[in-house]
């Protein structure tokens, strides 16, 4: 059976391997600094975004492109809120803390940060003045660790409240894809483009064969992140690589089609596991589904079609995450419903 | 009325500061680097310690003496277990997090930290290999930031758990005197020490005009604390300073003393608030103590007695704290808990 | 004409590009973290090596592979010694030291570190104690920035030295296949294998798509390095790709038939334009060649092949760079050196 | 004979320790916030400065006010340009490369930055873009570290150098009293603040217990100086001390006095060694004398007096460091010259 386990699992979207295949006989500037498939590949996703003025940057991984971003937004002393399960905060070895700055998570369970729980670390941490790391920044993922989506209420909320207490705002995009195209969606590109300081357009999870996009409108930002990307060992020798397949991705709304794709077999997925009686963990519109079964099932499943087992409960159930891509089809979709339904539970 | 607000509030013992004046004309070398007061102070407190190959070094203050030993046993990717209150979590404007490392608070609320949640906290982050921050190291604080003081049983639990996870420990003692004086301890200085990788000796809050001692077991720690509290700005010229006052406080017990003297008028202020219907926050045996009050009432002893209101309650309740400290007279506290006990609550 | 600007302008070697469209339906683990092409690049590197048990890592670029390296070999206060030219030392942002840690540069003007600079440094550094920084690391760079070669008698005398001062060595070899293909080599990748702590492999800039390898001896570095990795955003999540494109390199020998070839472009240019009267700046046996021409000739040979102004002497000459690559053909040097001849001097 | 090793090896002078003894029994609040001493010193200090709206903060160290002022105007690819003697360059651990930040020293050899060096680094470090750490800051130390003092020409220079390329410019006042009571000197306090962004004033080589002063008109630096001294461990709890030794050192001039005693009593101990025929090796106008001798004689004036061997030159001769502080007295200067004049040569 078609392995479930991750979308960064298989290599690029045909399109997107065939635009590198192409151009590999192109004798073209290094770094990203002006061939012509990099600036082609800006002028498209300013133009997605409605934001002209925008610096476009990319970069060679998700946590390349948050620990530039977010260790790039905060000075010294400065602290990012976020939720426990951020990446940031659980999954990235530390790495915006090894840049010297602070990672503040708050206590939603849900992946999404909420205005109360922003407020309460927010109101902890400026408590006492010089002795306490201070939040300038507030780190979201859409879509969310556990396949949420932020509506644009929710996202505006967030965008409001940061503003009022000087905060920034930083958008993890690393499934930016999976959660514009999911049905559950009415926030627009445009839209977070103009309230985000930054954010990341993710490519690696999204059919290309790795890269991350970073729409940057922060004028500190803007300026430092060219430094900041070599000196983080987060800047590519042959930009050009990074160009060519973000250029092919938005040159006729191609990333757009395969994140589509995926929500679809994922909501397939969900709607097949779920008539078959499977329990969801937290609703999830977009890529990845999260369902909570026994210890034993959760080894069965992982044996057969690679599901990671996310958490444990403290029932002692686990939750399996299972992961649609650009390259899964409906076909492995079904084959996978009819296995888990016909197994004991 | 004399302030209660801490125990930095004022100079240094009579003893102390005598010992700074007559030495005054001495010309020494520099640095902690072999002036006969540092040698006899190290000398003092390794025999107190019943370590003699423990290396003893001198801080400036405590927040330096935390980042130096913690940052620095810890290698880049690796992090120190502590209670959410700790001391390097809270109140040290993320210094450890400054040096690259990272702090992993549990979820521990009375200021010891439980072997339960070091467990849970550790295979949380140890639960994903690389992608992980690593903890390798145990932080507590004895007496705690609430006034606790750590008993031999548990402390000896924290030291097994630690031993059986790979990890080692560091005991932050700003406030060891308070602790190990206190009539609630049944843990000797010297058996702290014998299973401690490395812990501090508060002078700051104990009669000192300032510094902190620092004992160190642990070889690789000990091999780099020279090179690191020079590189970390710790380093103190007249390192003679701080061997005259520790040479001081440990020749005849006098560093206990004071301690001593301190919590014997918090117990007795404890005691006084207690007859007249105040209720402790949490139970403290030493020179810090906590009281939940209205916060009409928390104003009115912040005014009278400079207390600190050190957090409010969802209730709307406010808890303010009282510090004793060597300078602390019997009148003093006589004259507070006549003043709380005529207050209207 | 071909543009000789740099090694990394083009894309990748028609052998390496196939075996990423070859294996790019397939489903792997990711991060490097055991798929069977990585695991098979890692076997034939360390056999190519002589290293049986040398950890094999596989990095998305040259100064991310440096800094790991260099960073995780040094403690907080150590630093690594090399040349002024030291890509470490000038080209990288400072990426080192980003990681706090220090790069000391002897005063060497040729590419090569010398004993002599090397114990200079060394003994001013340890001269002080815990007040200056320790330097415990070698790096040198084979090919040099200069294009040089280190031969073996050299090789072993730093080696020699460093073992004699307690100093680990890292060899950055980003362009170490011209460095060991070139005819003045006579030093083997399995001596140098067996007296460096650590070296890479550079894929980049040998007609790989992007990534360099990381020959990994010293067991600590060994011990951090994955986690390091992905701390510093190091890590690639298709890991596969990296394995794929060094097992087509090592298979059979492609990587070292790619950089002798274009050294051998880079040879008949030297001896073409030596021929027609061009100075050469510093010998080199390498794939880059170094001429030192007036500041007008640079200008027009810049326009006319990409070559970069590499240095301005203080006699307002300029030394330009021309760099070979796999893709360089005969065609294109002679086209160049009857333009260089051409030209008027 | 009195030891000539340093002005650090003694106490403070009596007005500062008796300041000390006679506030001893005072409760203040910490960290010099607000405290009347703090408050007292802050304003005086700016009134010797002309500069009423900069900011004035108290650091327990030199090595811990230049890493918090050199860290704190760079940001994380910046770099600082120095002489390659100063004191961040070389005698302090690499405490600024600690905090992540770059030192680019010059090649001046006489402790003074020069502009012709400043814009020979600014030039390379700018001629590579993104690629280099970026030059912001210039960092001079007054008096230099070879007892030399800064007059306006070319003071006025090195900060209009600075204007012109968009560095700004700190002073390491550690021996700043000595410079500006030095005869030499035609720079005042005042003039140095107006065009100096940061500068400390160092206390603890001029009479203090410890301590330095920080003078800041760079707003950005104020902002963040709170958070960052606290951050890096360097913020005193009592502080009041501080406040209380700079109230009794600007009162009424006891700073300057103490500073020009220990220069007249170095100059007098010049001009003796001269006189008896030694050789001085740079030219001090202030309280550090350097004089080349052979290296036999340099072991027994060591042996002597306690000058340190401070640098051993290419012939084998060696400079020995005479420093006078302000507890020398005549007759010890005298008795120096005496045993000096008849040491064979």
């Amino acid at each position: 059976m078609r392995s479930f386990k991750n979308d960064y699992s298989e290599g690029a979207a045909p399109e997107i391997l065939a635009a590198l295949v192409d151009t590999n006989g192109e004798q073209t500037v290094g770094y990203t600094e002006g061939d012509p498939h990099t600036e082609r590949a800006r002028a498209l996703i300013r133009e997605a975004c409605g934001q002209p003025d925008a610096a476009v940057e990319f970069c060679v991984g998700g946590t390349s492109a948050n620990l530039i971003c977010v260790a790039g937004m905060l000075r010294d002393f400065e602290g990012v809120v976020c939720t426990p399960d951020a990446h940031i905060n659980t999954h990235e070895t530390g790495a915006v803390g090894a840049c010297g700055r602070t990672v503040l998570p708050t206590h939603d369970g849900d992946g999404f940060l909420s205005v109360e729980e922003a407020e309460r670390v927010w109101g902890f941490q400026t408590s006492c003045g010089r002795h306490m790391t201070r939040p300038t920044l507030v780190y979201i993922t859409d879509s969310t660790e556990f396949g949420g989506v932020w509506d644009r209420r929710r996202f505006d909320e967030v965008c409001d409240w940061a503003e009022g207490h000087g905060c920034k705002v930083y958008v993890d995009g690393a499934r930016l894809g999976a959660a514009l195209e999911s049905p559950a969606n009415d926030l627009s590109l445009g839209h977070m483009a103009s309230r985000a300081d930054a954010f990341s357009i993710g490519g690696t999870k999204n059919g290309m064969l790795f890269g991350e996009a970073v729409v940057i409108r922060d004028p500190d930002l803007r300026r430092d992140f060219p430094y900041l990307q070599k000196m983080r060992g987060g800047l590519m020798a042959k930009g050009r690589l990074l160009g060519v397949q973000f250029e092919a991705a938005f040159e006729d709304g191609l990333y757009w089609r395969l994140a589509r794709h995926a929500d679809e077999c994922a909501l397939a997925l969900r709607d097949g596991l779920m008539a078959a009686g499977y329990e969801p963990y937290l609703r999830s519109d977009t890529n990845q589904q999260f369902f909570t079964v026994d210890a034993g099932l959760a080894r069965a499943l992982e044996d057969a079609c690679g599901c990671e087992i996310f958490l444990t409960l403290p029932d002692g159930r686990q939750v399996v995450r299972f992961v649609c891509s650009w390259a899964t089809e409906t076909a492995d979709v079904a084959e996978l419903v009819a296995f888990c339904s016909e197994m004991p539970r």
